[in-house]
């Protein structure tokens, strides 16, 4: 196969950044089109300057006729974004991966809810693959349109798909916990006084404690992953925001049935991802720091039994890289037939 | 009354410099004894440049006899220090309060298992007064030792206090899962690899999730608040690090009964913490933060339900004041009949 | 004397809430107004939950009758805002402490230069005196319009004053290189992409390298505290950004003539500042750490002779403290007649 | 050429493990030892956690028989140990790069004073080349021992460099005076009071004002680069501490001659480094942050003129990459005919 083009919608954001952070190195692309709503003309390594003497681009209008050229298009933007090009770009034979949340949810009256408009392609929706690729991988081979997941999501159903994967139940679905902590960035870029430094230094706090965007997304994954309706809407998920720059984990706590307290969890795990590059069960005991994913595609997780009948499940990912751009780059090299790691090898910034 | 004079055992550690933050303004109060093992004869504003202008101390070697002319002795040591010196400064009317364990469990084997060596005087024990300030202020009023609380507990128990104090069961005691976030300096001032700056910070972790020695104490004084035995033996309680240096808050998970789902959770807090001046029960959809009390003796917690039966607990302090050095001065005040806010009126450092 | 009445504009900063941190505990002061653009009705503990128990304060529109009531008003405010209230204010027996630049510069072509508006009360400015309250102690006893010096310029000025306090010149002027270093709080309370916690944490730069606006002040003090003109206008200054909240550290380079080269720097430093609550020199080859500041109305001072006829200075402070709302309550107890040092008096939050 | 067999000796610290980040992906490279003198039989990547699912390697004890059989040993160990080998592994055609300060300086007096023992194989060092791979090409090209850079001179060596490849004289060598910023990764990976969390988060301060081990370093560097004796010896060297992981920045002011006022020294500098891959000087008023070079060999210059006659260099790196393994590396490019940028080519991590 020849060189992939590629075009980047919103290239001025975490997302963006981190995924021109990945193709610049990738072997197999090249990025023709980065788009910009207000730096038009402008280098991005004017922008950020980590990119110097890497790439000569410049971010342009969101051209559709340019953006058609290339063989896939990744939308690091806000939701509503991609779901308005959607049809003109498959038209064209060009292949769309939107990082935000657009193809996320099957569910049309949850997308309303919880990002406040309705969805301008359903058709599109339908046919769309929900791009968490460990699980999905045979559907995103062959998909033209990726939802890919948000990242708190990501952690949650790597987290717990193997217990799922058990001819006997071995969990309570209705009591499941989820206690996530994510880094600052997983915010984005842009001027916000909630986000300012001096407001999360040195501080720690919970938010979205009432109900988060990424809740009904859980719902819907575990569904699919469980084929189990209507179990898990009472799931309880609070997030934190942690004063660090990237990473997230997810503590989550789980109610075993008598055969779920049976079983040999650790042993499940580590079968159920031998063959996954990017996850990785720890050993017995060990406790995941998000310091050990930081800048790679990689989620690790830990299992721990306090107390009978309880599992706890840490489970650790860099937000923008396995949870956004990194997660995005494997579909792709799915979507096309390249070897799944290629351009994510890289080994994670520790300390 | 006239001045208070004061020891402090252990003057190195962060609770040590702490108390000597808040007792050098106290206006009750004389610091005449600080004991080192290792900075003998050293100021103390050497060694915390943050103190000069305030204080011509040195430290001093233990000395017992120096210390019976006080008329209490804070122990900021690791435990088992203050269990060997009780007898004797009780013996001269010296007070005794320890921000290490000693005295915080009545069961023998319990500390014995967790802290790895038996009790030096269990029959002080049996007459010392666990120093949950609010919760245990009469027997406080009238007691010689105090074994002040540890930081998680603090937040644990008065963020769970009010559920038991109704006629009704309000909760199921069985179902509490404790998902706890601390500061790096609770681990305390020294050299360690592990609390070095570049292993904790932009990092986030687990620790001790097979079991922590704040468990048991946790145990112990639901047990007490609530009057039930044997039923919290299976709370799950999971510490994190949070690359932060003080602040702790704990996101407590709790089953409701009906009882507990029809009560007006809001109001039972609001009334039960009413009069009290270091606990702060925000109004509703509230998200205390860590830094609201940064240096206050202060914990604030805020309410959730966001599922049908299910209560979640936001508690936060600071892990330094009231969840050690703070409230082992809320506690002298107590027991000398001061004011009970006296030296402890500073107003958290936001930003 | 009765109670202060204060009123204060512009309280939703990071200035503003750290006067009221210092004020509501200040024993002659009744904070009686408090004025917002934006949060008018809404009370101040509800914005800064750190205050809560503390008041009942809410924000107001500015009303210039409300006050006029005051005896003090302090201006937390941008630039532009404390010269078109001074006049009114001043005709009803109310003194102006301006936090902002207003009344910094005497020179009104830089005060124009640097701050793009012309000034609008140059009589004002005129009688007004600048802040330094170390300095200018006598003059300041006397205003009715206090310049409250800016941040920088504070370490600057106490940290070469001493220098100037001599028959024999002891430095060359014009080597004067300030390298200087804040923590982002100084920036204020804004949303600004800038100041966001994902560009300054694990970070590091210099910034404004070809200019800053606290050079001409600093320029313009040094004059006045050397009684020299002219001679200052080629010092270098370049400030930096800290990933940290509150702090500020100065290192000064100067050179030294012979006779400040066979000079006692030291003692003349000590002798110089022998009297002073807020100025400490610290001890021969001693680091001092913005820490040691941190909260505290404190600057710091240590003295290093690296190479013979080279000076380095070393001055702390909290930017917020020392380098504004701190000083700026200094200032207000020299204007009343009251301690200088009261509500001043707390210790430094360390660790 | 065939793969090139490496041996890391100090295996356990942060330069060891940087060099495994970038050697265990280097095309050309195996790396066949790696010792500790404490881990013996452990897994790297248990110590490590970011390097699981890279490696198998195991901590052995330093064998120099095992070590010999490498092509290439690094020491990735504190000063002292290098030189005590070097001698043994020549004699087998095994070169030696040596990442601490045992071939840094040629001058055995500066050696012994600052390190405090005697040099052990002064012949060696005679022969043995300064790595900073840009200044030193060719004759990198040709060494069997390398001394690496200490990670503060190489910020100022690439930072004034340009200055004097010029026939006329650009500056006053004994103005030079280096403001110098470093993350807390560079005091290495050990237990230590001083560099934990809680001593170093949010808090700023300069260190080893008094004289530093890189003051030699930085002065006979310069000398061989200038071609200078003895006018460096004055130059003034103030490093401070950062609250951050990774990266150093270093102010340096230096006094220009009438030639250098006259000079374009943009124009200079980018000439000077207009074939350098891994430095970069950027356009005029940028201002380099580290975050810009985090994880990337890579130095970032920027220039000023602030005032006539006076040329402020800014320049950054990351410490433990070109301050450190990836200069290495760089250096180990070039013994051994490879690419330079082999294994080097990684994008900075920002945010």
């Amino acid at each position: 196969m020849g060189v992939i083009t590629v075009g980047i919608v919103g290239g001025t954001g975490y997302t963006g950044v981190e995924l021109l952070r990945l193709l610049l190195r990738h072997p197999n692309v090249q990025v023709s089109v980065l788009t910009s709503r207000t730096e038009n003309g402008r280098r991005v390594d004017d922008m950020f300057p980590s990119l110097r003497g890497h790439t000569d681009l410049q971010y342009s209008d969101l051209n559709i006729d340019e953006l058609k050229k290339c063989d896939v298009v990744f939308f690091a933007t806000p939701h509503g974004v991609a779901m308005n090009h959607a049809a003109e770009l498959l038209a064209s034979n060009t292949k769309v991966i939107d990082l935000a949340a657009d193809f996320r949810l099957q569910n049309l009256a949850q997308f309303e809810k919880w990002y406040g408009m309705p969805h301008a392609c359903p058709e599109i929706l339908k046919d769309s693959v929900y791009g968490l690729s460990e699980l999905n991988r045979e559907n995103i081979k062959q998909a033209n349109v990726i939802g890919n997941p948000g990242c708190y999501p990501t952690t949650v159903q790597l987290g717990l798909a193997p217990l799922f994967k058990n001819s006997d139940a071995l969990i309570k679905p209705e009591s499941i916990i989820i206690d996530a902590k994510s880094g600052v960035s997983g915010a984005g870029r842009k001027a916000s006084l909630e986000m300012s430094y001096s407001e999360n230094a040195d501080n720690f706090k919970a938010y979205s404690v009432g109900g988060h965007r990424h809740h009904p997304e859980i719902v819907e994954a575990l569904e699919n992953i469980s084929g189990q309706k209507g179990v898990f809407d009472y799931i309880v998920f609070v997030p934190h925001l942690v004063p660090m720059i990237r990473g997230m984990l997810s503590t989550i706590y789980v109610d075993l049935t008598d055969a779920g307290d049976a079983a040999d969890l650790q042993a499940l795990y580590e079968q159920f991802y031998a063959d996954e590059a990017f996850v990785d069960v720890m050993p017995v005991n060990s406790s995941p720091e998000t310091r050990s994913v930081r800048g790679a595609n990689q989620l690790r997780i830990a299992l721990y039994k306090p107390q009978p009948k309880k599992l706890v499940v840490l489970s650790v990912q860099d937000n923008l890289v396995k949870g956004a751009a990194g997660q995005a780059v494997q579909n792709m090299n799915l979507m096309f037939g390249l070897t799944e790691t290629s351009g994510l090898e890289g080994i994670g910034l520790l300390p």
